[in-house]
């Protein structure tokens, strides 16, 4: 199928793929009087006394804002908000279809920084979380980072955090399969925007000691004085333990696991013959990966994964933030902290069952319909038990 | 019914009145391939070249943003954003019950007119409309105007525009009851807040030529010094053409039609006596009206209308608002002028069938259901008329 030109009809036929309908019938004056005035006044009036019963009494329990300027959107750049809006509505239809949570979107016409994080701020007490969107980095860093500090709701970039927790997850699971333990493996992670800063990040919370991370001019290390930027130096600090400097290529000798997520055809095979024995590539640059699969088998992969649907081992962010907001929301946590995010990882993992899982299937696939509840139920218990979740009434 | 312990209990119960749900179907990976990721970039592409295309591909065309600060809730005053919540998302469910218009419902944390502005300006590429819902005066003038410069999208104040098409549709069937003609009308206005001075400006431009519009101090005249401002100074130079003085009941004197949207029991029934023969009474402040119907009778009065469901003659803004939305969106008008307005009007008038209009049935019936067809298609002809419809390809 032609899916650019199809896709296109198909825009031009759904005119939206979101609607926003009413819950309660409006159908006589009992209803209005109930709905609407004079008896809305009493919630009004309950939640002016506790905003905390906003939660309880208008659809902010389950609303999350999905929320772009349009600067970094799939693989096109920076294209403005109108022209980010069919992404935004898809990833609103994802989360309504996968996880049952309402998603709003939302384009916000300005780049700078405060900006958006004012007017993020200032309507955030209609929402129950928020989902940042294809903000361009370093700038994404900075706008969660500055949310975090103004907002009570919880605040998640998925282009960072989904993308770590189903790669965390699918390494878990590729370990298992070339018998290797997350502590001793080496990874070289290449990309230094915002998933690879959140994947080395996710590793090393998950126990993983050594990643390399490599950006176009090659391995990170504390003392590189070309093309750092703030991020960068903090990365250089807390990675790369054994001082390797170099190209990505010199960084791939020896190590267990590439993690690409960064540009097309980066590595080639003879990089992944230099690798340590039985070798894990994922190559999740999209839609052209680092190296095509048949490529990185030639050189000795034992599992490769990619970002695509037709290839096996797809990892796929559907697989993660659904759950993640499901989870967050049932246990209205006031952040998606770092154990919300391994309890997630772990719990996409484990759906892969001992018998199912084989170098050509480490992660369920992406309509695995247990996987959002199997998610949100460890998110959820993950949040009670760090302490991120609010008690609820009964 | 104890409509307060009900609606609270109802809310509790609902968990929300409005919900986003996805108009597209996502069962496999090519129903995602079209509305995600890789189709979606196509309709991107599009919408980045000619950013109008927003409204063909997404759900903009038909999105109206239902926007506060929850300084001017109900008669509730200022509670703040999220307890004004509950009318915003009930307002949302009246728009698409009625109107068949996605509506989504904001609260701005911010009382500052320019920061409101910012915030709304900034989203507005992500609606085709704006309503402008329970912000108090005289801010509510200021934001309006500003976001009409800023915003190439209609934005309605339905306090103000809304109360004043149905209002002036019910004043047009009263003086038809009554044998009287718009342009001979004395009218007096109580209030000077949002409804009062619309309504003053919307009858002006249906014909009417002799308001008087009166605060708490009394009639409005150039060269009033005390308790003015810069809207009434404006509405100073504008109505009052026999330079009335004194208090309402001196204003009140020979005029035909009395219109309260200002506080309870500010009306006595020798107030209406002293009227001319025959008088039209309009005592809309909610829920206690200026008179009470009964009252109002006594004093004379050949017709009443009132804000209250449970009186004959219910000035309901949901006659006016969901089909003026409708009927915008439908022509793709970039604003809601008056000659929409007063479109709304007389559709809403004309609704009510000569051998029907009587003294107590001057208006139709809120559930209606031609009412908002009716508004739309003639709100939607005068856009056209008017030349705020925007041409729609074929």
């Amino acid at each position: 199928m032609d899916y650019a030109q199809e896709s296109l009809k198909k825009h031009g036929e759904w005119r939206g793929k979101i609607e926003v309908i009413s819950r309660v019938p409006a159908k006589n004056a009992d209803d209005l009087s109930l709905a609407y005035t004079p008896g809305v006044a009493q919630p009004c009036l309950e939640i002016q006394k506790d905003p905390q019963k906003s939660f309880e009494l208008t659809r902010r329990h389950n609303m999350c804002l999905v929320v772009t300027d349009g600067t970094a959107v799939l693989g096109l750049g920076d294209i403005g908000p109108e022209a980010a809006m069919p992404v935004m509505e898809g990833k609103c239809v994802l989360f309504k279809e996968f996880g049952n949570v309402d998603a709003f979107p939302l384009c916000i016409k300005s780049k700078d920084v405060d900006t958006i994080v004012d007017t993020i701020s200032l309507i955030s007490g209609s929402f129950g979380g928020v989902n940042l969107e294809d903000i361009s980095a370093p700038r994404c860093f900075e706008i969660e980072r500055k949310l975090k500090e103004r907002c009570s709701i919880p605040i998640f970039h998925d282009d960072q955090h989904g993308t770590a927790v189903i790669t965390l997850a699918g390494l878990m699971n590729a370990c298992k399969v070339t018998g290797r333990a997350l502590e001793s493996v080496r990874v070289v992670v290449s990309g230094a925007g915002a998933a690879a800063i959140a994947i080395t990040k996710l590793l090393m919370q998950a126990g993983v000691e050594d990643v390399v991370l490599c950006d176009r001019a090659g391995a990170i290390y504390v003392g590189r004085e070309s093309n750092m930027n703030e991020v960068k130096n903090e990365m250089a600090q807390i990675t790369n333990p054994r001082k390797v400097k170099g190209s990505l290529a010199d960084a791939l000798v020896d190590a267990d696991v590439f993690i690409g997520v960064s540009a097309p055809g980066l590595v080639t095979t003879a990089m992944v013959e230099s690798m340590a024995p039985n070798p894990i590539v994922f190559a999740c640059a999209n839609p052209t990966p680092e190296i095509f699969p048949d490529e990185a088998v030639k050189g000795g992969a034992a599992v490769v994964a990619t970002g695509r649907s037709d290839f096996p081992n797809q990892i796929n962010n559907v697989l993660a933030f659904p759950g993640i907001f499901r989870g967050t929301f049932d246990s209205r946590a006031s952040d998606i902290n770092d154990a919300m995010k391994l309890a997630a990882a772990k719990a996409i993992a484990g759906l892969v069952s001992d018998d199912q899982l084989s170098a050509t299937h480490i992660v369920p696939e992406a309509f695995d319909e247990r996987v959002a509840p199997a998610v949100a139920q460890a998110v959820s218990e993950a949040a009670v038990a760090s302490g991120a979740a609010r008690p609820q009434e009964s």
